[in-house]
This record gives C-alpha cells, structure tokens and sequence, in this order.
C-alpha cells in the first residue's frame, strides 16, 4: 500500500552523538547505523518511505528523552530546543514529515504553554510524552497525569483539538530495583513498557480524565500495551464495582465507549496479523493506526508485514492511512507516493 | 458441557470469618453470601457444581492467604494448618474436590517439603501460590522464586510430577505506594494481578527457571495474564537479544516453546470467546483449562458462558475435562455427573 | 442496542393465506404462529422490533415469490400487486418500515421500469430478487442477470442510486432431480442457498457486471453465502488466471475490491460471533449489515446475539445502523427508539 | 517446519503425457513444466520436499481421473493400472512416498474389493476419489455415495481402518451446461469444487452415512470446502429440522460431533491464516491436515505460508504431521529430514 502514515518514529538529536551510540549499544547489533538513522531526519528516512510506500512520517524525540529529565529547567530547556530543531527539518519535506512536540511534563500549565507554541507556531500534530515524568531530587519520582491538576493541559489538547501518544520509558529508580533489576531482559518492549503505560493510561480513565475532557484523544503504540487483551475482564469488573463502589463518580463510561471515543491504538513493534485481527474485533479497525516504531524496528518489517497482511482492502485503507488523515485533519494532505 | 473440571476455586478457613467477611466488603454485594460460599467445603459449591455440570474442583486457599505474612515461621504454620484442614473436607468428597498445596514461601526447602507432605501424605494435586512472598521487617520485601536458590523447590515440583499454579496477590509496601495508591480501582482483576504475574513468570522464564527444570509445568489464569497478547512481540525481542546480547545463556528456548511445554493457561475470570478463540491461536487448545474463580466468579457466568461458546466439540472437551485430566493424571478419575 | 436496521425481513400477501400455511408446514413448529407472522405488517413486527430495539425493517417479499412464476404475464402482474400493497403498509409507519421492491426478472427493461416506478413514487430503497427467475415452458429454465443483456437493469439500479439484494431461493427442475432430490435436507439454509447466491454473484464477478456499472451496489444475506470463507483462494486463482487467461477482460479488479467497492454482507440468519469476527477480517466492519430474516428467524436470537456479541461499540453502531444509513441515505432517519 | 505430510499430491500416468499436457494448457502458464512435474514421481517432488520440509507424500491419480470415465470395465481397468503403477513407485522411496488408492465407483463392491487389494497388498493409506462417479450412456449422470447401497463400500473402509479423501472434480453434463458454462471462471477451485463436494459429504451426514459407519474417516481438502463457515448456521437449522422434522432418523449426532469424530480438512490451495484461524476456531486443530495440492499449488507457496503461520508450536507440530500420523497410524515412522 502506497501513501501510508506512520505515527511511532523516533530522532535525536546530532549533538547527543555519543551518548546515542552509547545507548545504542544496549539493543543495537550495529550501533552505527542506528546512531546513523535515529540522528538522520532526510535522506535515510526518505529512501526508506519511498521504498516501503510511506507518505507522512510524524517524528517524535526518542525516549526516555525529557521525561528522564528530573531537573524542571533543564527539561523544559531540552525540551524548546528539540521541538525548535525538529520544527526546522521537517520545514524542508512538509509533505513527507510532520512532528509531535516533546514536552517536559514538571509542569501542566508550562506542558500546556508550549504544546500551544509547536501548535500554533510550529503546526506539529500534537505531542508524544514517555510515560510518566522522572522528579524528585534524585529522579526517584514520577509524575503521572492522571489527577485533577493536569485538567488544565488536557483542556489545551481539546482545545488545540491534538492527541497525545503516550510512549513508554524504562522504569528508573525504586520501581526498577523492586521490580526489574533481577530480570532485566523484561525491561523495555518485551514487557516493562506495556506495564508503565497501562497502568497510566487506565488510571487517566478511572480517574476521571476522560470524562471531565470528553473530546480528548490518546494514542497508544504496540496495539494497545496489552489493555484490549483484557477488554471483556476490564469491563467485567469496572462496571462491577460501579454497581456498589465510588468507581462511578470518576469512571462514567465503559472501557469500552473509553475506545471507542477517546483512545486509539498503532501497530508500531507488533507486527502480528493474529493480534491486529483480535484488535479490529475488540477495538475496531476505525481505531487503529498504521506505525513502524523506527529505527528500533525496520520499514521493511513493518511495511511488507503490513502490506500483505489479511484484511479487506477497506481496513487497510483505513489503518494503513485515512484513520490518521481524520485524527489528524489532513484532508488535504496528497500523498506524492500514493 | 458435563463433568468440567475447574482448577481455580478459593477456600477461606472459618476461624477467620470476621477477616473474611472485612475483606469481602471491598468487592462482594453481599458480603454474607460471599463469605458462606467461600467458607463452604460441601453443600453450596457441591450444589452450583451439580447445576453447572461441574464434576470436580481443585480447591486451594484464598489470595493473597499466606504468601502475606512477612513473618516466616507464621507463614509456615498456617500453610500446615490450611493443608490439614482441606484434606479433611476434600476427603469426604474425593470424586468431587481435589486440593492443591498452600505453601509458606519464605524458604525453598521448606516449601519444598510441604509440597512433598501434601502431595505424598494428602494426595494432593499440586500447589497454587499467590505470587511473590512477602517478607522482610515490615512486610515490604518480595521474594520472587525466578532466581537459582528456587531450584530446588522447582525440582522437586518436577520429581513429585505435580504442577505449581501462579496465582496473584495485590501489590504492597512500597510498589502499593508509588503505583497503585492513587488508582484503586486497578488493584486486581483489572489491572495489577497481571501485572504481578507476567512479570513473575517471564522472569522464570528468562532467568532460566524452566530450562533448568524442562519438565516443570507452571499454570496461569486469566487466559494468561496478558503474555499471549504479545507473544509475536515478546519472541520478537527475545529472539533478537539473543543473536547479540547474554539471554541466550539462560534461555535456551523460544516463548513459544515454553507456552508449548511448560505453560498452561485457565478461563478463570475471563469468560471471553474472542480472547479465548485468540489464545487457541497463539497457546493452542492442548494448554488450556477450564477454570471459574469461584466464588470471586459465579459457576453461572463461567460454565453458561463456556458450555455455549463456539468452539469445536473437540477442544470443548480438551478445555472443559481432557486436558487436565492428562496434566493431573486422573485418568482413572469417572466423572459422576458426565 | 437501540435503533437497529434490518434488511431482510419477508412478508407474504395475506390472499396466499392457505400456500403460505401449507409451506409454512415444511419448516415451522406453529404454522398458524408463522403464517400470522409473515402476513403481519403492523403490530406483530413493531412489538418485537420494540421490545428488541429495531427501528427500522425494510421489508421484502417472501421467497421463492415472483422469481418462481415462470410465466412472464403473471410475475410482472403478481410483481406489482406486491409492490402497490407493501407501498400502502410502509406508508402507515413511515419511521418504521421501509420497502424493497418485488420484481419480475423476465425482461431487463420491464424489471428496471418496475424498479423506477417503485422508487420514484413509493419511495423504495431499492429491490430484493431472489436468485434466478425460473422461465420457460414447464418452469425448467434458469434466467441469470450475470450477462450483458442486463446491463439496462443494472444502470438504472445505479441511475436510481439503490441497491440489489440478491436473495436465494430453492432449487427447481432439472437441477433439483440432479442434486438436491435425495439430499433434501440441504435445500435452503443449510446449503442450497449458499450455492445459488455464491454462484449468482460470482458470475456477475467474472462477467464483467461490475466492472460495466461501477457503483452498483448488490447486498448479500446469511455473511455472504460462503463466499468470505473462500476469499484467499478466490482471490489466489483468480489473479493467476488473469496472468495467462481472458479473466483480465471482465474482471479487472481483485475479488477484494468488488467486495470493498460493490459488495454488502448482512447478519440475516448466521448469528456466529466467530464467522462475524472472520467476516470483519476478510470483508471489514465497514460493508456489513446487521438483519434478522423474520419470521424465519426471531428477532430474539438475532437481537440478543448482536447485542452481546464481543465487538468494539464503534462497530456494533456500524453493523447496527451506520451503514445501512449510509447505504440509504437514511441521514435524516431520525430513530424512535434510539 | 520439518517433516511436513502432506495429503493431496497429484501424479499423472506418463503415458496420458499429451493429454495430461493438453489439459494442462487451461490452467498452467507452463504446460511442460506441469506435465513434467505431475509425471514425475521421483527426484523433481523430492528436491522440492528436501527444500521445503516434507517428509512425506502420500500421493494420488489426479482429478478428474477415473470418476470421469463413465464406462464401468475402463473405469475399472484403469484404477487397477494406475494402482499397480503408483505402488511400484512408492516402493523404491518408501519414507518419502505413500499412496491413496484410485477407485472406479461405478459398483461398491467393486471398489470396496479394489481398496481392499490396495490397501492388503500395495500398503495404500486410504483412497481418494474426486467427488460423484460420470456415468450412463453418455456421461451425464452422477453416481453419489451417500445412499445405503454404498454401505459395503464404506465397510470395507473402517473395516480396514482407512480413510477417504473426497476430492473434487469438474462438472460434467447438464449440470454444467446449466450453471456452470456461462460462468467458466468460476469452474474448479474458485467455486465449482466445493459446491460438489460440500454437497456431496453433507449428503452422506443427512443420509445416515456416518450413523450406519460411525468409525468412517473422510478427509476434505481447501480447508472444509467452505462447510465451516457455515457452522453455526448449518447445526442451527439442522437441530430445528430435527425437532419437528424426519432429519433426526439419520442424523442422530450434530454437525459439530461429525466435524469432530468422522471428517478431517487438510490446508491444500488454502493458505489463509485467517481462515486457518477460523477452522481451529470451529473444527479444532486436532481435525486438520496440512497439505500442498502439487503441483497446482507450488512446495514453497504451501510451506513458507504454513512455517511462518501465527499459531502455537504444538498446533503447527500437529496440523503439519501429528494428526496424519495418528490418522494414518504412521507410529514408526521416522522422517528423515526432521
């Protein structure tokens, strides 16, 4: 399929060259490539889409990126620059590249701020953010934005009328200790990620997030972090204990309606037609994206799986591209490779 | 379906009525009936199994029970006690209740040895432990069991031939605190029972518990916490740490393998066709049991729900009976109701 | 869910009383309860459709109806009086009946000025045939619509902008001594129905129908009369005839696209969640239609399946009602019981 | 995988090589190179076997073979030829080739006698016939097996614990001219094949086949011929019939029990996850078979779609050979490549 849209795909930035390939080296078989093609936002990339039939790439620093930030300023700091740096490249291909903001998340109204500046002045499509933010003064901390004082940021996202995609980051301090340091081939995709954005983007849901900002929209990457798995158990048991439990006054929809209104799913690193197809049967496919997760997975995996994958041409239309032309408004996006 | 067999259904000890009856008002509408029914070892459950074309329960001792006392010789002396008890009741029923083990897992040998007592003395067909053990002065430490001390308890699962079901318990101390204080309504079925457990068995299985035990066979309800969902995505990365990084060396075989050989997933309070359908793609319908949680779970909800689901008659039987009757080695075992 | 439309649902012209009892007898328990039934346009129906939340029934002429008269004169006749008398009925609860209309499909021209007449001035929503028109002098001959002499009838399906439901109906002559006569119990449902319809449309695949009246659009009953089951390997020989073979000449788009572009499917008596799920695959959500087939089913087996059944709320409204509104213009339908 | 078996492999008796060639040239981009490749019974299948896994093939007179010759003596005469031909064959590669017996059906006893001395003498594993037998005077009529008379056939099959592959064949005569000749496209695998035998094996349901041989073993190609699709819909109205209705006399157990105690489907010219998916679903993984279709499918469009096929590594282990060789009693088998 020609002209597909792919929403999970990371940059860094050049002059964290070293640092990059340092880290690079924890999953990479070749660290210089990936340091190549995560620093790359051009030629790369574009023979990639062009080869693999994808028009629109939106670009998102990569993580843990500002959310393993535990310094309020140095976040904030980090974040204008990226989002000013990633503003300029994407300037030079707007049909081919577009842009989420990166936000330090110390703080709603600063988050708010300047996800209206890459909005507005920028026209990025909205922001990424990695889970929740490191603080505190030895970054043990974490942020989650699941309570009553981040309203005010998610009133700016309906009101910008942007998603959010909440990305993982790998559990740092006592978490990681207690939980991962013993078995740290889990940490990551294999199964810490899909934990830390579960239990944030369910807890948004029971706490109300949704249902005091209705228009609201949240991506999650990976089919969902495990959540449409349990969709029936989830739902079985929410609208249990709101026949005699308070859940009711925070959580007034079902799981379900939650999907079907205010979340979306991609397929970024989960390249199986078996669970797309349990997906487009507990999710819908109306709700369900096309995404690569690059550089950590290939276009070439995700595109020739994706293209070939079963489903009728309808569906594929939709995931592959239309679902992402309305979330997004591109209506008058014409994607020069379709 | 007749003669079902189920696997995942709790006993309390009356002495602790009034706990019982507490912890039931976090859940339960009723907390009086909740507390009779999981006090019952006869009439009731005996009644709902002869309604529902249930022929025979393993009964094991309520979550989170003994893996929540952080004091190690308390542990031990209640998991004898319980032991002795249910070998009581179970033996006035014996065509119809069957036991598993309640084990202190404070200590490997010493779990290792109560196994061995149930098992040689009671007949009883396993163990079922609530996840990680607390321990340490204030309760907040957690002993995993993915580590090689473990061994020797998991040898003697494989000598005694008998299987360990890995149930949840709630997440406590210091985890409780950072993730689950502020979301509520995810503590257990929802959310954080899984959590707990893919997290526990994927440590098993990455630390080379099972590749150190190849005939250990370890039971998971809920369909599975998860782990099916990503199992594309978990091999995926499995697979790809290993052409580069040290997994290899304590995790010889592919998550599919061990799904194959050493994993067993129940229905227990998951009574969806869609996500069972799925699980017999991706687990297949030889891994798989019928299981209620009761009295967490009606017999109604799960026997209606699963006598009726599509499926072919040969995988109902599979699920329903066949397979446990073969995991347990019941095969003399006659149903009275089929 | 409230407000649900359905499709195929078949009435009978009260002056048949005594044939319609007498092949009542073939496959009712209470001929007396069906013959009332099925010659009911008024409160029978609307009291089930209330109590089962169906807010609109377009209704049809029962089978085998006018495509069994093999007389020209008398089909055309018995066409219109069908036609005059459900315009009437429709016309006393316009917010809750619709009609299709009844056609002789003798002459192509005479089918499609009947179609125009019934639209034009009794505001049908297009027309239901079942299957072949039986013709010649003792009944035996088989009239398709799958070759170009129909091509007028097509266009002005397409000018008029309304669909074709291509209905099954029994077998007759030749063929039914040759295949069916000693195999009775596969006549209708259980397989004869299939055969004709997949045959039916199939044709009009392969000879070119669609590709000569791209926009029409033609609605299949029971999921698709077997043909989803099938679409891979439809699609395999297809593609590899048209490599070497004349197919090219008159098929010129993939079975997946006529299915995308041209094709309906509906619910009308196959209520499997496992064959809706593999259809939502294969077809997609998008092109499928939730109805009943009363009075030869009950809107209670087909209501409380649909709404039951494990799919995303996004697309129980779509199957439900959003495509049938699209697929009818039905925008400014405004539901009662919704 | 390795050690595949695969169930409908197709030779040619190389003395029919023009015509064999002649037939060729309606569905073969390269007529010498099919000719070439369904005459030999040699080194062509084993290279292929030994590059793609499989062990071994059990191999059968190509359709429309001898149930296209409607006179009995030549029908009969030739099924003994290409016996005694195929058995000497299979001899010099005794681990890599096994065969089905061809059968003229002109006669049960006939063929029973015939399978009887192919099975005793030569070592077949079964027999495979392509659907009803041509004859009459000149070819029109169709001899079925779903009738009482053929119960010493069927006799003779569980008696010597065979089973029969129901393949299909073209239509021929009247039926054709009626339905099939305008729609030629249609004819073989894109539809023709599995009307004839979906009609043909739910004949021998209906008729009491499997009630008066209830050991009787038959295997259906291209994943059921469309008869699992209509699972739920088929066992609907055959329990209906069966309340009021004479179907109960000769069809006592439900289309599932037959599904799951008399039939089989293999994967031949399907390869569709998403239908294999839905077959596990209805018919179980334990009923189903792989195979090819060579040489009108090719090894590598089968194997490279099984090997790489979403499923559990059990499910993969049995369809690919467990199943064929419990049904085929193939317990000392030892594969070679495996």
């Amino acid at each position: 399929m020609l002209g597909k849209i792919a929403l999970e795909e990371a940059f860094a930035l050049p002059r964290f060259h070293e640092k990059t390939k340092w880290w690079a080296g924890m999953f990479a078989t070749d660290t210089d490539k990936h340091t190549a093609e995560i620093n790359d936002v051009g030629p790369i990339r574009l023979d990639f889409a062009e080869r693999h039939g994808v028009g629109l790439q939106i670009l998102s620093y990569t993580a843990p990126g500002v959310q393993d930030i535990w310094d309020a300023k140095d976040a904030q700091a980090l974040a204008v620059e990226i989002n000013d740096y990633i503003a300029e490249k994407v300037k030079a291909h707007p049909d081919r590249f577009a842009a989420f903001a990166t936000l330090s998340m110390h703080d709603p109204q600063e988050a708010a701020a300047e996800l209206r500046r890459c909005v507005t002045q920028h026209g990025f499509l909205g922001a990424l953010v990695n889970d929740t933010q490191r603080a505190g003064v030895d970054g043990d901390d974490m942020i989650f934005y699941d309570n009553e004082k981040w309203d005010v940021f998610w009133a700016t996202c309906t009101e910008l009328d942007v998603p959010l995609y909440l990305h993982p980051r790998n559990p740092t301090g006592t978490i990681y200790d207690k939980l991962w340091a013993d078995r740290k081939w889990l940490v990551g995709p294999p199964l810490s990620f899909a934990h830390g954005v579960s239990l944030h983007v369910l807890g948004m849901v029971t706490n109300g997030v949704f249902d005091r900002n209705p228009k609201l929209q949240v991506i999650l990457g990976h089919l969902g972090e495990h959540i449409p798995f349990d969709m029936w158990r989830i739902n079985h048991w929410f609208e249990d204990r709101k026949k005699m439990l308070g859940l009711r006054e925070t959580c007034k929809r079902t799981i379900r309606e939650y999907f079907a209104e205010n979340l979306w799913i991609t397929t970024s690193g989960h390249f199986s037609t078996t669970t797309l197809h349990f997906c487009m049967a507990e999710v819908g496919a109306d709700r369900i994206l096309f995404s690569i997760d690059y550089p950590f997975e290939t276009f070439e995996d995700a595109c020739e799986w994706f293209d070939s994958a079963e489903m009728s041409d309808t569906d594929r239309l939709k995931i592959g591209r239309e679902n992402a032309k309305k979330l997004f408004k591109l209506g008058a996006y014409k994607d020069s490779t379709a």
